[in-house]
């Protein structure tokens, strides 16, 4: 993705997925929040080339995502760390994965998002922090921004938010 | 994307990725959810090509998240509506904005998201419905599945998650 229009240009969303990459950058991000580091740990995870790979882990690292530092001298061999840039992605990787999984169940899933004491699944929903309502229609809604257009101003006054 | 590994096959986040379809995809349900429906409306403000607008829209509506229904007849003219599948989709672009506004904040921005009833800006954080507790670090984690490799397994137990 390229952001073409002047809009697009200042929108946190279109913004934010420009400097991620693309689909396997995301899968990248996933690998790293499951343990990877290493180039040879994702490209096994992945199965992509290694000039595919390069480019992304680069791709990544200039966005500020990753940080790649040496674990090893003669050779050289870098490993690819989450920034705390890199960190903060985390809440779309969680809400990916509990999208995917209630719409397209894996037969056998990798892994589960559990609750760190008891095991339990995670049922993640989003809410406002100060207030703790969950961001939904009946309490969230997009307000216009300075730079928005009369057409968005427009359609924004129709918009009805997400899950219900 | 094309999930190419066996493994990714059984992963959530590759398989809601691979039916979302491309970035575009995603600032298309963006602008689903800021209230646009009309073909006109998503190509006036994604400036993109009628093809290219058209395969994303069919790809969109292939994969359950938008509903294709006609509007008027004579000509005959259709609007894309979220399909409960794509208003799920909602905690994506939640999280898309939130990360997409700390770390690139727009000069302009085109929207906020505002509490609806003192407009006030929203903080949205992921918790675990049942226990209200963060999904993060201290309070989840990622526990291996049937479908998770030897490498998985591994990986897993040295990772960790997310914001702290």
């Amino acid at each position: 993705m390229r952001v073409t229009s002047f809009e697009d240009a200042n929108c946190p969303v279109a913004l934010g997925l420009e400097r991620v990459g693309e689909w396997w950058s995301i899968l990248i991000l996933r690998d790293a929040f499951h343990g990877m580091a290493r180039f040879d740990e994702f490209q096994r995870n992945l199965g992509i080339s290694t000039n595919s790979l390069t480019r992304r882990l680069n791709s990544l690292v200039e966005g500020g995502l990753l940080e790649k530092r040496p674990y090893q001298t003669r050779p050289v061999r870098y490993e690819y760390v989450l920034t705390a840039r890199g960190r903060d992605f985390w809440p779309v990787i969680v809400a990916l994965y509990s999208w995917g999984s209630k719409h397209f169940p894996p037969q056998s899933p990798t892994v589960y998002l559990v609750d760190a004491e008891t095991g339990r699944p995670i049922e993640p929903v989003l809410v406002d922090a100060p207030t703790g309502n969950p961001v939904d229609g009946d309490h969230a809604a997009f307000a216009p921004g300075p730079g928005a257009s009369q057409q968005l101003r427009a359609s924004l006054e129709r918009a009805t938010l997400g899950v219900a």
